[in-house]
Parts: structure tokens; sequence; C-alpha cells
């Protein structure tokens, strides 16, 4: 099974990729999608950030194939407009799956690190790190990617139950 | 000039189409996209939503041509969860509209009950008398198509002042 881990952002979207066979996790491939444009307030710039996030995952869902794109839930941050510009990322994520039959898997930030960290209150740093050593990669990746692969092994995991307890691992 | 007004959300979406001439606002379309799914709960159910805004949009772009949408900004609702779907829905309406090269015009809800009350703090129900009175409607359109319409309206009124200050209507 491929698992495509995203954690959206309408400034930088996190992309991770696994395949996870045999009870273990293998990372095909991660990357940061950076999203800049010239000014914050500027709505064209917004509409561009968004398509680009759209068209970029297109490539991903081409190229990787995954059987199912995991996301992490959002719940009660601290700022409404951030929730909005959080939400706005997630959807032409959901839309990019859509497009090519990819079933959405969603799990809540305190599963996704209870998964890779064995604790729900896991710092962005303890993620980073549990990735690369569960993972076994060379370095630290970037905190977003680092997030996008956090919630693709949140995924498998809870695949994993599923297929100990059903016996089908999809 | 021909508007779009889209009131974006993941159950309903309101949409409203006015052509701007001569200082005048008139009526073209309506509807609200009803998005009803078996759970709100339900994650396939959300991306199939988020689809159907889409290609229901999308739709609209092929049939009525307009040259500009307009959309209310979102604000300290109450709700973080809420901000999020709201987020979803805008994000699918603006993908539409960079696919069709449409550009996106942005008002706060203050700007939009102003352009169409006179009060920026109009209740719902003012909105949709008003407007039914400004378009000459025979009967009140649904809430969320009101909303739409009134997005649109607030952005003609915006575009007169361009054109009072500028003689350039767009």
């Amino acid at each position: 099974m491929r698992v495509l881990g995203v954690d959206p952002g309408t400034w930088r979207t996190g992309v991770g990729i696994l395949d996870f066979e045999k009870g273990a996790c293998n990372p095909v491939h991660y990357e940061v999608l950076w999203l800049q444009g010239k000014s914050k307030k500027d709505y064209q710039e917004l509409s561009k950030r968004l398509r680009k996030i759209h068209d970029s995952l297109t490539e991903v869902f081409k190229i990787y194939k995954p059987d199912v794109m995991a996301l992490e839930d959002v719940f009660y941050g601290q700022d409404f407009k951030a929730a909005v510009r959080i939400g706005e990322a997630r959807a032409v994520a959901i839309l990019a799956a859509t497009e090519f039959d990819v079933r959405v898997s969603e799990y809540s930030p305190t599963q996704v690190k209870s998964a890779v960290c064995g604790n729900g209150r896991a710092s962005k740093i303890q993620i980073q790190y549990m990735v690369r050593h569960l993972l076994k990669l060379r370095e630290n990746p970037p905190a977003d990617a680092a997030d996008a692969l956090a919630v693709a092994i949140c995924h498998c995991h809870s695949s994993k139950y599923v297929q100990l307890s059903t016996g089908n691992s999809r």
C-alpha cells in the first residue's frame, strides 16, 4: 500500500510518501511545496497559491500513484483566519485526490503524535526526530515534510490494526 | 460587466449572477447548490461535496461566462471547525475561477451589508428583502442565494466608485 501524507498550508504544504509492506514503512519521497507570493493580502496571490498546490499534488498523484491520501484533521487552533486558510489548502488537496479516485483518511493531531512519538502532545522537533528515526532517514526532514510523513505513518499504523482485526490491509 | 457572487459553504453554496450596465444591476441567475451527504463525519462525503461545488461552479463559469467572481471574506466567526469548512468551500470556488482566468474580488461582511442595506450590521432577513427590492425580483431569493447576490451587488457598487474616480468600469 502506498500512502501519501499531506500537511496542507497556503504558504507551505508538506508532502510525504511511504510504502507500507509487511508491517514496515519505507520512505518513497518527501518535499515541501513553497507557495510564497508577494503579499499576504493579495487575493490573486492566494488563488495562484491554491492553484499551485493543486497542480503540484496532481503531479504527485501522477508520478507516485498513491493508494490513499492521509490528512491531519484540524481542531481548535488559535486563529479563525488561520483556520480558513488551512481549510482552503485542505480542500485543494482533497479535490486533487478525488480527481484520481484516491480515498482520503483523516487523523486527529493527537492520533498522529501518538502513532509517531507514543505521546499525543509531542513537539514539532520530537516529530521530526522520530520520523527520521522510524524511516531511517539520513537527516531530519523539513518540519512540514515531517508532519506529512507523520500522518502517513499514522495511517499505516491504523491500517496495521485494521489488518490484525480483519485480515485486510486496506 | 457580469459578476458572479458566491456564498461558499460545504452544505449549501449560494450562487448569484448579475449584469452591471449603465450603473444598474440586472439579475441573470441565482441558485443554491445543495450538498447534503449521509453524515457530517464521513470524509468521503466531504470530498464528494467539494467535488460537487467545483463541478457545479465550473458549469456556471461555462454557461454564464462571468468577468469576475466576488466572495465574502471571513472574519472572526464563532467556530474554528466551521471556519475550516468555509475555507474548504471557498478554495474550490477560487480554484474553479482560476481555471477560467476569472479574477476574484473579496469584500468584508460589513462592506456587503453596507452596500446592500446601508447598514453594516443588517440581518439575513434584511439582506433578503433588500436584494429582492434592488433587483426587482418577484419573491425573496433563498438566504444563501441572497447572500451571493448581495456580494455581487457590493462588487458592482465598488466598481461604480472605481468608475467615478478613474473613468474605468473594470
